[in-house]
């Protein structure tokens, strides 16, 4: 491990060079492998002496899959970690690749998306990937005003499922959900004003669309909506946690 | 503002320090602004130069309840402040306090109570008491091994929640649940296996109990079940977030 390729690595936490490295770190034991089990592309992993001889197993599987690997010592891979108590393992993962026609093939039949306008919690971003996961939603789109996916945090908090889903980040909002449209979906809008989203019979072909935290979504958008769905609640809060709403409104629609 | 009293703000970060003091830190407008409307007992508040210029409403309000406040510079609110670039405004608020007839009342027919065993993390803690807060959950219960709900990052994820709804929190975790049945109270338990959440019909004096993030539920509190509840998934997951889960439960059980 050259000085230089640990300054590369380190350079990763930043967005500038994840985009111009193509690449991003996955830490921890279970993200990494997922990752090998999803057949991602991991060009490096590095792993400290310690966890190499608790791991006997996962290092076979690291070098059955051809991975370059590297033992080192946990100081160093603590200097590369983005959390304070590393646990001895962090790969590089090249950026993930999901073709288009997931999304705009015709023939899709049945077809749930998650829509994210601009969500910039990392934490948030995380667990809805999680929660999609969970519910078995086929695709997750992004815009490009929401955090980054590749930020170490929301890595991190999806536990793994940014392995399991295939998510689509796109430049041009608008575009985009008229593309959808033209494609036979259904667009459900998330709002403080709309139709109970427990009362709502759901398309086959359904883009769930929610925005940002703490401004909703935005007037352009909204105004593809074929129905805007929401929440009702009882108490005094003003409004719900993203993630949570997500949650709440893809149990039904996956029910 | 002397020196031993900015001290003694800044210990309150620290557990040891709120409960020796009986007091808790609430930063930014929104959530002090809900302390005072709920006449919470706050014993300063802290408000910048350039604020108290610009909210004069706000002012006006914190001198018509006789709450003491200084005006100080931004620097020391920042020097005060949990969070990275301060609003401007602290308030020191008494411990909360509620009388435990709200729950252990026989006469009580309609009750919906959540009751947490051992959340470690301060954000889920937050978003669980916004979420319970939402949708109108009568009382949260939280046993001692949970994060400590003054946490500052509890606080602000609550969104000012934390002063809408009773919360109550206990040493002995089988004992309440005990009391709870005594009471009449069917005990839910979240679980990975379990009857499905949205096919079980509610009592109307419901607790439903949400274990820790990586362990679920000790098996001391699971026995006390009256029934296993499980959100059913379709995708690769392992598990989903608990305040995502008890977003999804609670919407169906306040339905």
């Amino acid at each position: 491990m050259t000085k230089s390729e640990l300054k590369s690595l380190k350079q990763l936490h930043q967005k500038k060079y994840r985009d111009e490295q193509k690449s991003f770190l996955v830490e921890g034991k279970r993200s990494i492998v997922e990752a090998i089990r999803e057949n991602c592309d991991i060009d490096l992993i590095l792993i400290c002496n310690e966890l190499a001889e608790k791991e006997k197993e996962l290092v076979r599987q690291i070098k059955e899959k051809s991975i370059r690997f590297e033992i080192i010592s946990y100081n160093e891979i603590q200097r590369i970690s983005d959390v304070e108590n590393s646990q001895g393992i962090i790969a590089r993962v090249k950026f993930l690749n999901y073709d288009e026609n997931l999304i705009f093939d015709k023939r899709n039949e049945k077809k749930r998306i998650i829509f994210l306008e601009n969500i910039s919690d990392p934490g948030n971003m995380g667990t809805i990937i999680r929660t999609a996961d969970w519910f078995g939603i086929d695709s997750v789109i992004i815009c490009k005003d929401s955090v980054d996916i590749y930020n170490p945090k929301v890595v991190r908090s999806t536990m793994g499922s940014l392995f399991h889903i295939p998510i689509f980040v796109f430049d041009d909002a608008q575009k985009i959900i008229k593309r959808l449209k033209e494609n036979g979906y259904t667009i459900y809008v998330a709002d403080l004003k709309g139709e109970k989203y427990n009362k709502v019979s759901y398309s086959t072909k359904s883009v769930i669309v929610f925005g940002n935290e703490a401004h909703g979504i935005t007037d352009t958008l909204k105004k593809y909506a074929d129905k805007l769905i929401t929440i009702q609640g009882k108490g005094k809060a003003e409004s719900l946690n993203v993630a949570v709403s997500v949650g709440i409104i893809i149990s039904q629609v996956c029910n």
